[in-house]
């Protein structure tokens, strides 16, 4: 529930596993290719260097006395391959070497998967607030109805925030994903004076940037990730909590493709969907502090800081692409109940106009006077349960200064939207802007 | 103790109080250039737009009744104002518009103080990483002594990760502080067709930019911010954290310029200014958390959410100044022990040696012979109470392969630092190119 | 706005000035008790420890160099007191004895207020519970209506939550609030033999209990606090969130006593009050994860994780503090729309009697079949626009099963409430229980 | 590495499943007892309620279509039961008194393995204390030498703090773990009059309490749990940090039964296994920070935060359960050095016994004459690379004072120990008196 089956395989103790076995592979070839070991060496290793010829569970059982899975693994790799190469596997490499280059491969798997999601998901905002461009509904704000607005600004309101948020990710993604090799004490001491070469080449056979120093205890990179991946999930947990509110039975604005049913309430439409993104969603916070305060991580190697990495990690990246696999799905089957958002407008008998009634009264009657008149208007609609057009199309005073057009004008919601479209365009070419790049 | 006299100063009530004039009055000036009052009226707004003329404990004590000190401000700055502006103030504008904004012109200020601590910071790390270069030191992991490094070395990785976190705080600081103007629904109703342009003028007048539509409920921005600034104290605890380390009684190697003493306790030399700096890093990821868990907001306006972010903003922006500016002068008036850094190496009998000894052993020897008896010869070390370089000189199988020369410069710590010089002018070149852009 | 004038005094800079001050008085009153310093010394310095002799700026100014007020809090009282009473200042004690017993005094005279406000709270629930034990209305789960329950019914449940966090919170009070005394290792060395007998008469003099032993790195007592101060904002969080759900202009059954207005939106009734419990109780997981994170502390005193206690502390104490407060004010005004209440129970055309109205069909017809039939009458009156009652009156294999009345009864939500009244009692008899304990 | 077999396997998908297939075994018998139900039927559904009869992956897979497991487990289990049983199948209940219950006894059957495995920890610490009683070491503040204390007085310090969190772990699986029972309303409205006393024998039968009022949106259960986990992660995570400070290559106080060693570096004594403590206690706080954030739930049930509880409460418990196993296997293999804790006493020549010299020189000298004399003598003794008992031995001011054997006696680290032994015999103490309990 709280991951997809593609994102659960790309973090499965398998995928993980075989992003370690890549990184020993690249490492090989690197050092084949800076002539530190010979090319056959790095062909053999990296004949050997495939999951499926590997016992997970064993690695993981024998990681629990070292801390780390590593050395088992390395063990296992080494009985593998051919006389030839075992002094050669892994060499000049750390542990922490091998973990966090394979973290870099197992998030940029997963990464494809999360903006592949948003931008579907974004698409679907796109095409729903053209859709909704004129569908008229009440904008509330503290829970209370406020003023008029359209489906379709809501809509562009998410369609900027998920554009925002992919963006952020991409960055991530694009420029702070990067090999480490540093070897036991960050200094590629026993690759002698090859260490940056084969840093650089390493870099280039896995496709990960090429950082300044090794990162071994300078977090910045995970962090960063961590940080646009729980802006993600914010920006998608706002998303399923509209779609929980608007779908609720006394508003009924919104509900889902496929409802979550219920045997003994049959009138139940639940946001199921909905409920499983905000459930991911607020999971996302608690983590992203843990990955921050993992990052003071002591000298050259952290005693319990780094390893309290690996796990949440994995977890974030199942939970974001959950929730991101989720909203593109809620989105693309959304159902959108206009009449129901047009009923809704009528519910305080027209009181969401006020503000736009008094407008056109204040040339007349200063400010003040005219706020006053129309408060006094609204009240007398509450009591008398009448409408403030009606109130207002009765009362002299306004009546003075408007006409029925007028007065029919100012109390139309439909004609008091503001720049609403003008943020629909703004936010729809914006999102045209970023699919272009 | 976890701020800065200047970082409170621009986090204050009267700092946030001036920066919601700022924006009536940079809403004002904003609404008379594109025509919709005139500008006697704007002018006479932004004259009574300063902090000084407000009570601001009134503001905060008349605030709790609506759960904002917008309504209380707005209307004393009505009453300040000449009877034509007062039809004029705020208008068009809603609550949230005034907080979001004042929230980025207060971020921005302190981002200033924060950005130059960091590379106030840097730049003394780029000192002290070239000014040890050549200090050898042990690396040490999972707390354990490892292998040698130097000092330098370890400056280069504190360096590149001050300035990864500065590079990511300066983009939030030139491309995601944005002006907030939405009125109260999000759509600028009552500015009609004016309102795209007044948006566009006000940030013009607040030098901040101009969002792609309102962003009440869309908080990528404070995310993105909460999350470089997580960032930012995890670089900075991991510094304190070095520091303290590496201050122990039994380590020796560092110490703080101005020590904290003891009356009872002569002997101690408490660091604490990295203890501060700790503390303050400490308690960054909970208000990260916060924040992120108040990205999901309802509707056009949260319930909660939204109010739940103005104190731990405020916080975080002063936790980060502190630390930002306890390292600038931690690092200015650190000293460095190097004579006890080179004890410190010797403390293993050479054992830390091993890897490098073994090294020059393999081609001869084979990789698992070479270290079989390299561990060996560690044992007897340790046994003997001699060294390893003394019981690799006295081993007839060793002294086949090597002759004292090359038995010396195998456990010399400073002939086995591997690519750290060039990890140093790498962070180094890289800090310069960051400086001249 | 999230405090209250009374937590804030508690726990201001002199609140926690004069705390200190009590244990250095309180000090040296058991000192002398026990024989170890003049009684005259011990008057001496009682007469000194008054926060308004100190300048609690400076303090805090001078704290920063030392990480610690306490130095020089010391000297300032040293300074004050007689020359006979100089050496007896502080004599045995460690800056960490001040500050945490200090903690104890502010959190146990915060907590005074907390649970004197979570009572009357509750109070109030069992006030409403009881007058609203028949007030029918809707129950909902996941947003959408489900089956008929009572106010009474829901606020029993408030209740229980409220009784229960403050039993927490009583017993953290009781139990918990310990006088920490140990000396600068924990070994109260300096006071010799009588260490042990110190203790136990500071923590006579100050009402607070005595530990096993010395607790400076043994933060057991904070993380409990932190807890339970976690447990009561979340209850006070759900009752807050309920009330803005049930004040939605669409639901509009609660609104506040003085719910907030809005001078352009004259219709609105903003739950302010409930809005800044909601924010308040937002903040406070983060800061308990703050609190817990500090807990593993280095050796006999902690570099950062301590110091990472104070600020949150404090504020954790204000936030509960104002949001039980909070939740006092806005139930003893809470208005129970009850027409409102019977009106959206007809929302769903009866649906939500689909069970009650399949349960005395089961007998004949069985389970599955009974449920069949009322889902087709279900789907039917929603169709036609009719009701589920009109529509199980209609039915001809309804009908040769129930009588009119019949079909009327099991379509009455007030006769399907099952065990509501009886858990209103079991509340009230355990909240009875409490208050008279 | 962060969990433990037998906590893996009491919280694995299959002990879920059995657990909430025991509510529903459970749940038959309590209406039958009550009459609700034919005894043969109860018999029938007891006898499908073994998880080995059911799909857990397809069960998991249909979840998500209704975001809950409950659906497809009563569906399926419905079909595996004879006819008449059928009807009788999950009756009265709804899926959140089956995922709420099950949650409650995983949770006792993890508690018991925490809880045994907390107390066989302590033990462990007894043990230590007692032994190590007059093993004088060096207590350490801000990582920086202070006095001498006892490791057998730490070892007090960790035993009371495990005997603190476990009693409260202690408290809330005697008091707080209850069955949830409410149908779909919280109301139990299908069960009529035997709501009340189905809930009292469905308690019986699972052995857990019977709560005041069902529980399904007071989450105060949930967090207290929390609440104690995270206090007993803080606790172990001390532990953890202290053998891993203590066992630094420079330090060498303690060190693991089976350290992690490394074949590049054979010198290295990973602390491995308080590495994974550490790891494991760094996560909890967030994980209780998101159980504490899920507490405001809407109405009668959640929209997102009760299902955020699940996974996170899965992980907390496996987290504080591989905590406690592994500080209990630390603890049972600790080797300590204490040849070496003796050596570092020496570390500062005898500057830590400057409290202690002065101590006998105050009645003569008063207080800060005798503190400034020492403090220059221990200036001297760093400058002149002497002790300072041998400046001490070599003042005339001081020999005035105090003779050969005073000043001796004054300096020797075992006679400056003040409460230590008293402490150990009160935690040892309290100890037994919490075993015998």
């Amino acid at each position: 529930m709280f991951s997809t089956p593609a994102a659960t395989e790309r973090t499965s103790a398998a995928a993980w596993l075989q992003a370690m076995l890549d990184f020993e592979a690249a490492l090989a070839a690197a050092q084949a290719k800076a002539g530190v070991i010979p090319a056959e060496v790095a062909e053999e290793i990296a004949r050997r260097c495939r999951a499926e010829l590997f016992d997970a569970d064993s690695i993981a059982e024998r990681a629990v006395s070292s801390a780390t899975p590593v050395i088992a693994l390395v063990r296992d790799l080494t009985a593998l391959v051919d006389a030839d190469a075992k002094p050669h596997v892994h060499r000049g490499a750390t542990t922490q070497d091998v973990v966090d280059t394979a973290a870099m491969l197992v998030v940029r798997d997963v990464l494809a998967l999360v903006i592949a999601d948003l931008r579907a998901a974004a698409d679907d905002c796109a095409r729903l607030a053209e859709q909704h461009r004129g569908t008229v509904m009440i904008a509330r704000t503290l829970l209370q109805q406020a003023l008029p607005t359209t489906f379709g600004c809501r809509c562009a309101g998410w369609l900027t925030s998920l554009d925002e948020a992919t963006t952020a990710l991409g960055r991530v993604r694009d420029e702070r994903l990067a090999v480490q090799l540093g070897g036991p004490a960050g200094t590629l001491a026993s690759l002698g004076a090859e260490g940056i070469r084969v840093t650089e080449l390493l870099a280039a056979e896995l496709g990960l940037a090429e950082p300044v120093v090794p990162w071994h205890t300078d977090r910045t990179r995970i962090a960063e990730l961590a940080g646009a991946l729980g802006t993600a999930a914010g920006v998608l947990g706002k998303i399923a909590l509209d779609v929980e509110l608007h779908a609720q039975t006394e508003v009924g604005e919104l509900s889902e493709g496929k409802a979550g049913g219920s045997s003994a309430l049959p009138h139940k439409r639940n946001p199921a969907g909905a409920v499983l993104i905000s459930a991911a969603a607020n999971r996302v916070p608690g983590l992203v502090a843990t990955l921050l305060s993992a990052m003071p991580q002591e000298y050259e190697r952290a005693a319990g800081a780094w390893q309290s990495e690996w796990e949440p990690l994995t977890e974030l990246l199942r939970l974001v692409a959950a929730a991101a696999a989720g909203t593109r799905q809620l989105l693309a089957g959304l159902h959108v109940h206009t009449e129901q958002m047009a009923a809704n407008l009528d519910l305080t008998r027209g009181l969401v106009m006020a503000e736009s009634a008094a407008g056109p009264l204040m040339n007349t009657l200063g400010r003040t006077d005219a706020q006053d008149l129309v408060s006094r208007l609204c009240r007398s609609a509450v009591q008398e349960g009448t409408t403030l057009r009606a109130e207002l199309l009765a009362d002299p005073r306004v009546r003075e200064v408007l006409s029925e057009a007028e007065v029919v004008a100012a109390t139309e919601p439909a004609d008091y939207l503001g720049s609403a479209p003008a943020f629909i365009d703004r936010a729809l070419a914006a999102h045209a802007e970023l699919e272009n790049r």
